[in-house]
């Protein structure tokens, strides 16, 4: 198991695979939680800057996390206790049916909680390509996760 | 058609509707986009701070944007572009399945943009409550929208 104490930030993470977007999933996903019509409908679409079809930004975004839970589960298992947010998430291009998606993990820094010695907080930025190495979204992930030694002093780090 | 100009900050809009969180739903979406164990099976989410089966983030940020749509679509029509991101986004409690959520979108500020004088940048904090009116997520949505007269001097304001 990997704990706070294995974290090193800097370490860059790659998908074990890319992601499919296929256009029945775009369609699937916007007629439940983004109903535009440039995320259902070719001819409105056409209209848009977007140019055609293209997935709902949260589906990217759901669409991630898939292969974030991928990567974190392709080596050690990590000691996670979820995330209590992010920061600074940008749809960069937009992201089309036949698009294969992949992610790159960087771990930017962590620290201790003072008020929790048992836990710790990470900070990470994902970044999303397209199969053209295109850069289509990136965010900073927070990340809470389980101190191996509780006990061990905490140490003055820059906060995250 | 609400343009740019339109926009008055400090606006207040309710979602038209709560959306019904499913235990269905909840493990859909989790078998797709978010296969962590304390989202889709209720031994093992017993065994986390959740305290039982919770929806992923991404889906309440999912359900949030559903509800958005229809906040949008249910007075006059927006000249929105789409959104080039968003920042500060908190998952604050969890979000379990029998849960009634709906939101609270407040416009904080907008500005033009120099480079585009067509479009215009809107901030909107965006709340999600449940049924118990506790707060379980917030973000900063960031927004483009059209100008009626993109002619008009762009006045100096505060950047969002």
């Amino acid at each position: 198991m990997r704990y706070f104490e294995d974290m090193e930030p800097g370490t860059i993470t790659h998908s074990p695979r890319s992601y499919k977007v296929t256009r029945e999933e775009v369609i699937d996903f916007a007629s439940k939680y983004d109903p535009q019509p440039f995320h259902l409908d070719d001819e409105a679409a056409k209209q848009t800057f977007f140019g055609r079809l293209s997935a709902s930004g949260w589906h990217t975004a759901a669409m991630t996390m898939r292969l974030m839970v991928e990567t974190m589960q392709d080596g050690e298992p990590q000691a996670g206790l979820g995330s209590p947010g992010i920061d600074e998430l940008k749809w960069i291009k937009p992201v089309y049916p036949g698009d294969e998606i992949r992610i790159e993990m960087e771990m930017i820094s962590k620290r201790r909680m003072k008020s929790r010695p048992d836990m710790g907080l990470t900070r990470s930025e994902n970044r999303v390509y397209n199969q053209h190495n295109e850069l289509v979204m990136r965010f900073i992930g927070n990340g809470l996760i389980k101190v191996r030694d509780p006990e061990a002093p905490i140490e003055d780090e820059p906060a995250a």
